[in-house]
C-alpha cells in the first residue's frame, strides 16, 4: 500500500495551515462578499459597481524579497508586500481594489510561517477594504529549495472608464512631478541588494535589516488626500522594476519627458549605504531602486501649492523631449 | 560598479518571452477586453454582465505536474492544464470564464519554455473564450531548483447570483450522479505517480508519458451540451486533490450521500497500471486520482435518459445518510 503520507504531502499541515488563517481572512470581507452563498466562497456582487466600470487587473510577486525574508524568519511584511504592490499597480490605472487572491508555495509546508504571510495580506487588505477573496497553498519539495516560500498575488479592482488614468491628453510639457515617500526599497532590487549584502564579511545592523524589509507602502490613501485637496493627477508612475527610467516614461504621450531634479528630497540612508557598497552610479541605482520615491504623480504646475499641503515634494517637471527618455539633473549626495 | 547582470537577473530574456508570448495573449482578447485604453491593459468592462450578476474568482497551481513537464521538458500541456483546472473549478458554481492571469516563476528564465506554457494557456483560453487578461514571470534562483519552474493562475468569472450552483435546496435522495470522462489524472496525484514511476527500475512507455502528461479537460463545453438537452444538474463535483471522497461531499446537503457503482465505466488502463504498481487500495485511489471521472454531475433521475443521449454514465446515485460519506459498491477491476 502506498499513501499521500509516502509521496511527502501533509494534509493535516495543509489543514492546519486553513484553520490558522480563517479568521484573519474572514476579517477582510466587504459587503460585496456572498460568503453566506455556496459551498465555495469567491464570490463577489457586481451590484455596486454601476454601468461604465470597467475591473482593473494585476497578478505579481514579490521577488526575491521572499528569500531575504526567510534568511531572517520574518513572513508578515512580505504578505503586506505583495497586496500593497497589487494595489499601487491597479491604482496609477484609477483603480480602487474590490479582491485579492493569493497563491503561496513552498518546498515543506509550514502551518505557523504559511498563517504568518496570510495574516499580513489581510492586514494590508483590510486597511484598504479590499476582500481575501481566495487563495491556494502548494507544497512542491522538488519545485522549491529548502526553506524557501514563494508567493503571487491578484487583485481585482474597478473604476469607470471615463476616470482611467493615465490622462495621456492632458499632459503637456510644464507639468510638476510629485514625489511620494517610499518606506524601503518596497519589493525591487533585492537582488542586487543581496549580492551587496553577501559580499560583506559583517552582519547588517538590525536597523538596516529592519528597513529592508519594511512593506511596500500602499499610495492609495495618499492618493485620495491629494484629490480631496483639490488636485487631481493627470498620471502616476509606480516606481518598481525599472525604477525612474522605465516606469515614468510608460505613462506619457510623446513629446514630453521627466526631468528629475536630484536633491529635492532626501535620499534615505539606506540607499546611501547600498550605493557605496556597490559603487552604484545613478544610471544604475535610479533603474533599480525607488531612491525614497515609491510612486510619482503628474499634476499641472498650477496645483503645486495645494499639493504641497499633503507634505509631496516637487522632484521634476516634464520637458519636451524627442526620445521621452527620463534626465537626472543635479546631484542628490 | 555592480549592476542586474551580476545579480544574475536577465532583463534581456524576460523581453524575447514577452515577445515571443505577445501574439497567443492577443489572440484570447474578447469584446469585453479594453485593450485600447490605457498603456497598462488588465481592463475589462462589466457593461454585459447586467443586473445580479455574480463574479467567482479562483486561484490554483497544477501541483507536482510541473516536475513530471520538466523533466519531460514538455510545457505547452500544463499551460493548458492550469486554464481548464481553474475553468472547472468556477463551473461548478455556475460561472463562465471572464478572464485569467498568470505567474510563472523559475530558477533561470528559458523565454522559449515560458512561451510555450503562456501559449497553452492561450489555447486553452480561447477554447472557452476567456481572455488572457496578464501575468507575472519572475526568475529566482535561490527560491526554485534547477530546471525547475511553477505557474500559478486566477480566473475570474461570473454568474447570475440566482443561477448559482449548487442548488443544495433541490438535491435529494434518489438523485443520480453522472460521470463525465476525465483525459488523464489532470493535475492531481502526481506526486503519488511519480513516486510509483521512480521505484521501478525500467523507464515509462512513450504512451504512458502522453497519458500522464496529457491536459486537465475543461467540462464547460459538455456542461453546455447537457443542458441543451434539458438536463439542468443540480450541482457538479470537480475530482481534483482529495478525489471522489471530498470532492463529492462538499456540494451535499446534509442527510444525503454519494453512492457510486464500481464497474458503471471502465477505469482507464493508466490508472489501472498505477494502482498495479503501488498496490493501491481503493480508499486511497479513489482520494487521491480522478480514476477515470473527471467531472460528476448531480441530476434528477427523471432527467437520466436525456442525459444518456450525451454519452455520459450514470455512475451511481444519493442515498440517504447520517455521515454524509461516499460509499463505494461493487468492483471496477
Amino acid at each position: 500500500m502506498t499513501n499521500y503520507a509516502d509521496a511527502g504531502v501533509d494534509i493535516d499541515a495543509g489543514n492546519r495551515a486553513v484553520k490558522l488563517m480563517g479568521e484573519a481572512v474572514r476579517s477582510t470581507n466587504t459587503p460585496a462578499v456572498l460568503s453566506e452563498l455556496g459551498a465555495f466562497g469567491g464570490l463577489f456582487s457586481t451590484d455596486a459597481l454601476g454601468e461604465g466600470a470597467v475591473l482593473v487587473a494585476s497578478t505579481d510577486g514579490v521577488g526575491t524579497k521572499v528569500e531575504l525574508a526567510a534568511r531572517y524568519g520574518r513572513w508578515n511584511g512580505v504578505g503586506q508586500d505583495l497586496v500593497n504592490h497589487c494595489v499601487d499597480d491597479i491604482l496609477v490605472q484609477g483603480a480602487r481594489p474590490l479582491f485579492f487572491l493569493d497563491y503561496i508555495a513552498t518546498a515543506k509546508l509550514v502551518p505557523e510561517l504559511v498563517a504568518e504571510i496570510v495574516t499580513g495580506m489581510a492586514e494590508a487588505c483590510r486597511a484598504v477594504d479590499c476582500a481575501l477573496l481566495g487563495g491556494e497553498t502548494a507544497e512542491m519539495p522538488g519545485v522549491y529549495t529548502d526553506g524557501s516560500v514563494d508567493i503571487a498575488g491578484t487583485i481585482v479592482g474597478a473604476v469607470h472608464r471615463d476616470a482611467l488614468w493615465p490622462r495621456t491628453d492632458a499632459i503637456e510639457v510644464g507639468d510638476v512631478l510629485l514625489g511620494m515617500a517610499s518606506d524601503s526599497p518596497h519589493t525591487n532590487g533585492y537582488s542586487l541588494i543581496r549580492l551587496l549584502l553577501d559580499r560583506r564579511d559583517d552582519d547588517p545592523s538590525d536597523a538596516f535589516v529592519d528597513w529592508l524589509l519594511t512593506p511596500h507602502r500602499s499610495y492609495l490613501t495618499d492618493v485620495d488626500e491629494l484629490r480631496a485637496l483639490g488636485v487631481e493627477p493627470k498620471a502616476l508612475a509606480h516606481i518598481t522594476g525599472g525604477g525612474f527610467f522605465e516606469n515614468i516614461p510608460r505613462v506619457l504621450p510623446g513629446g514630453v519627458a521627466a526631468e528629475i531634479e536630484l536633491g529635492t528630497w532626501s535620499v534615505p540612508a539606506g540607499f546611501r549605504q547600498l550605493v557605496e557598497w556597490g559603487d552604484v552610479p545613478d544610471t544604475e541605482s535610479f533603474r533599480t531602486w525607488n531612491m525614497g520615491i515609491g510612486l510619482i504623480a503628474v499634476i499641472d504646475a498650477i496645483d503645486v501649492d495645494a499639493a504641497a499641503a499633503a507634505g509631496h515634494r516637487v522632484i521634476g517637471r516634464l520637458v519636451a523631449s524627442d526620445t521621452g527618455e527620463v534626465t537626472l539633473v543635479g546631484d542628490w549626495r
